[in-house]
């Protein structure tokens, strides 16, 4: 049975061979003709800087945030679009105020620190919490020294990020859970604010802000981050016994829900036209720096996918769909909105790709898709190795399209770059488009279109 | 036969399977080691910073150049190696002078340019050269146009970086030429200056300088580059015919030679001690910015290599010779000497292996090695596809390391990072410490660190 099953899997693989020869040539002449393109004239590296230097940071709500759907639905436009239009959601509207965290001295000094609040969190109205600070390394040790110890204190977690892991992207789901939860956490045992180090891998003086969530069952209290040198700094005075006290004041408050929009544009498949491909980054950002790398690259390069098949006058067999999504970061809701309308309106999802990891030098793709997905996926891999892009073995999606397989089971993709620098960057003022290059970011909107055209062509 | 063959090759491929499953726990334990350590404690990037900060720049000849002898040196010392010693070796001393590029306009105004004098072009004693200009798109118009057009004039070439390349190290090659023979290219024809467009891929106001060589056939001109945006300019103001004239005026000039040193730390090997590994980068670089990435990262790298292997307890079976070149920019000096040397003493090289394209994330190591040594290489591809390195395919080596191969055939190996900013910084005033990214510079340093570890371990 071996020796027959042997057989005719060789069999199997020298056909898929054939066939992926015959078109090899094809597909490889429409890959090249958007490389020469994307590469030479870069338009979306011009984009970017006008997303980033003309608008600035853009979160859910802001008038930031609304001009980015003004801008995105005319430079969809202007990359060709057969239809552009927009998809009304209401969002969160957030709005960071005056931010103070500053620890008294045993000699009485008063010294002021530099934090950042993290997203959606309460602020304290202007009025100050004076608190004794008490270092807390993670959510074991909190546990240990429970209310006893830590009722009407602040709590600072000092839960460092793991620099020893080669991808960054495998740390951060540990790190990210200090912010997300932490301030629950500490309430539950009594906390009256809390103070995070940075979930960020870079030793500097950048604080990185993000989303936290209050558990319902405990109080809401303030929460803000600190940069590493900062975080450092603290950690010594409290670990020298020579802070007595410390205050947290903030300004810091959601508005009233505000209507935005995901902003959408189509390319029109030929023969396939009811089958969606949906490829997206996420406009909103949050409020410092420039939205740069998260997620203004990921929003330039899947319109840069329209544009570069346009322009090339290669015709989709299925519809190209670029979403650039509202409200990823501080409440989905512009992601959970495109799915509840694909349902509703009996969408057909060949498959949705998601870039948000930064406009990095591409590698590959994460998924997740079915295992002959998967193995469809790598008998392209020739056309894609000359790109740099070898990686198509990791488990992964996006935020935004994560609902589309929660409702409609459609397989998922997300452009994985070069991880290296992304949480150097990631929620900071020094996310900005200096820290982007065009080459770089050409190569990722050049790999998004590549898979794009293929599965267009020969479906998932 | 091939029945037979088929059968053979089955069970060659699976004793080779175990025999790398047997080791594979063991290598994997002493690569997690060494990425610990230099993703935690950076200490490469450290030592960058100083080299960059405190030294500057460091042409060959130049007091710069002497102290990052010195500073390699005990930065040797202090990464753990059991010798450190010195390989002196004369070098020439370029200096560059007072640089001038100007065009008189048909307003009669004179606007003067930002020009970068090409590494070892003659100056002009300080008297300007009032000529014509004339473009020259590339080598096939020079010779269309004769004597008859260039004689008398200066020579612009407007050859254009090729974008279109995914990888734009294959279009240095091309690029490169007007830089290192369009002079003597122009000079054939009776050019008396020559300017070229930057090789580089940068759509930026920074000039590349790097290495031009006179053809002993003609006269030697000076020769300048400038900025893709200031090349643009002037090729707007050619064509529209507004310049009546050009002026090139520069004192660059070469002093006496200078007596330096090729920098050398030993980590010695156990039982095969008389078998070396060679591993570097090269300590000068061109006078302008800091060379950070070319090549104050590979310099880094590769004493990281011995500080990694030592603060580990990996005792390299054989021994690992760390090598910082001098005078690979304008000369070679350094790289000739070893060898040399290495012939003279007849001194076994199992591998050289270089790091010099840039202390970006390491993708793959191109070679200069013999099918065989390739295939046995890439049976270590599992142990480096987690440091996300994957390419071992490509042809290459090192410009240091080249005439070790011309010698003694040693096997040669260079290092592979991410190819796609490296030429938007190379040999300009822009390449300096804060475009090198911590973690990306020590993961390179992994994967060299990996790759020696494994040379030592079970030879080529």
């Amino acid at each position: 049975m071996k020796k027959i099953f042997l057989f005719t899997s060789l069999i199997v693989s020298q056909s898929a061979l054939f066939a992926q020869n015959n078109n090899f040539k094809k597909d490889s002449i429409a890959i090249a003709k958007m490389q020469g393109y994307v590469l030479e004239n870069s338009v979306c590296y011009e984009d970017l800087r006008y997303l980033c230097k003309k608008i600035g940071n853009r979160i859910s709500g802001s008038e930031a945030a609304a001009k980015a759907v003004e801008w995105g639905k005319q430079a969809l436009e202007s990359a060709g679009a057969d239809k552009v239009y927009l998809q009304p959601v209401m969002v969160p509207h957030w709005v960071r105020g005056k931010e103070i965290f500053s620890v008294k001295t045993e000699q009485g000094q008063n010294l002021a620190l530099h934090p950042l609040g993290l997203g959606n969190a309460i602020g304290t109205n202007g009025l100050g919490i004076d608190a004794q600070i008490i270092e807390v390394k993670d959510a074991i040790e909190l546990e240990q020294l429970g209310v006893e110890n830590i009722n009407g204190k602040i709590v600072y977690f000092s839960h460092a990020w793991n620099q020893k892991l080669a991808n960054p992207f495998d740390e951060y789901g540990n790190s990210v859970y200090y912010r997300w939860a932490g301030p629950s956490l500490a309430a539950k045992y009594g906390a009256v604010a809390c103070i995070i180090k940075s979930a960020g891998a870079a030793y500097d003086n950048f604080a990185h802000t993000g989303s936290m969530r209050y558990d319902t069952l405990y109080k809401k209290i303030p929460a803000m981050a600190l940069s590493y040198v900062e975080a450092t700094e603290l950690e010594k005075m409290i670990r020298a016994k020579e802070i007595v006290s410390a205050t947290v004041n903030s300004t810091s408050h959601f508005e009233e829900e505000v209507l935005s929009y995901n902003v959408v544009g189509e390319l029109y498949g030929s023969d396939l036209k009811d089958e969606i491909i949906t490829v997206g980054g996420h406009l909103d950002s949050w409020d410092v720096g420039e939205g740069a790398h998260d997620d203004g690259a990921g929003c330039v390069q899947s319109i840069e996918v329209i544009r570069m098949m346009k322009k090339m006058g290669i015709k989709p067999r299925r519809t190209v769909r670029c979403v650039l999504f509202m409200n990823e970061e501080n409440g989905l809701r512009g992601g959970t909105e495109y799915a509840r309308l694909a349902r509703l309106e009996k969408e057909k999802h060949t498959c949705a790709i998601e870039t948000d990891a930064g406009g990095f030098s591409p590698r590959g793709f994460t998924m997740s898709v079915s295992k002959e997905q998967r193995e469809k996926v790598k008998t392209w891999r020739n056309l894609f190795m000359p790109l740099g892009v070898y990686n198509f073995d990791e488990e992964g999606g996006g935020a935004d399209i994560g609902p589309l397989r929660k409702n409609l089971n459609t397989p998922l993709m997300e452009l994985s770059p070069d991880p290296q620098r992304y949480f150097d960057l990631h929620h900071t003022e020094n996310d900005v488009f200096e820290q982007v290059s065009r080459r770089e970011l050409s190569m990722g909107a050049l790999a998004m279109a590549a898979m794009v055209y293929m599965i267009s062509e020969y479906g998932l």
